[in-house]
C-alpha cells in the first residue's frame, strides 16, 4: 500500500471491511467538522452510504464536494485531507484497487470525476 | 463484455451506472418474485443498499443468500440466474473488475463468497 495509507493515518475514520488479491475496501465514518490528515488513494470506486459534504485539500488547492447518499464516482488516484462541512455524519464505501490498476497519484486532480 | 452480459440478458433489472478502462459499475434492482435469467458476473465487489433475500441456480445447483443493507461482499466470477425471494425490492450495485482483474467463470462458484 501506499505511503500515507488512510488506514494508518486515520484510523478513528477509515477501515477496512474486505480485501483479497485484487481490491481492498474502506468504510469511512466521520461527524460533521471532523477532518482527517493528508493521506493517498488509489483508484477507487466511491459509493456513499450517506449524504457527503466535504472540502477537500491538497498542495494545489482546495475543492468542495457534495454528494448524495447511495451515489457512486469514480475518485482517481490522489493524495488529499478532508473535512467534513456538512452538518450530518459521513458514511461511505471506497473500493480500492490493486496493483497496476491503483494508478499513480497525480498531484493535481482532487476528489472525484467531474 | 463476457457473453451473457447481465445489461443485454436482463436490461428491466440491471444498467451501467459508471464505466472506464478498469471497471464497470451496475445497479442491480428487482421487486419481489422477480427473476433473472442466466448471466455472467466478472470478478466483483458487492454493495448493498437494501436488505436482499435472493435465490441463486447454476448448472451445479442452487443457493439461498441473505444479506443486510449496506453491506459489501466479494463475488468471484460466475454464471447464474437469480430470484427474489423476499418481500422487499432489491437495490444493490457491482463494481465490476476488468481486464485480468475480472478473471474466470468458475461453474462451481456461485454467489459471494463466504
Amino acid at each position: 500500500m501506499a505511503e500515507e495509507d488512510p488506514v494508518t493515518t486515520n484510523p478513528a475514520h477509515y477501515r477496512v471491511i474486505l480485501e483479497n488479491e485484487l481490491v481492498r475496501v474502506l468504510e469511512y465514518r466521520d461527524e460533521p467538522g471532523e477532518t482527517t490528515t493528508p493521506h493517498v488513494h488509489p483508484n477507487s470506486v466511491m459509493v456513499t452510504l450517506t449524504d457527503f459534504q466535504r472540502r477537500l485539500t491538497t498542495d494545489a488547492g482546495e475543492r468542495d464536494v457534495e454528494m448524495s447518499a447511495e451515489q457512486v464516482m469514480w475518485l482517481p488516484a490522489q493524495r488529499h485531507a478532508g473535512a467534513n462541512i456538512g452538518r450530518t455524519a459521513t458514511h461511505t464505501i471506497f473500493i480500492e484497487l490493486k496493483g497496476d490498476a491503483a494508478g499513480d497519484v497525480d498531484g493535481r486532480v482532487l476528489g472525484p470525476s467531474t
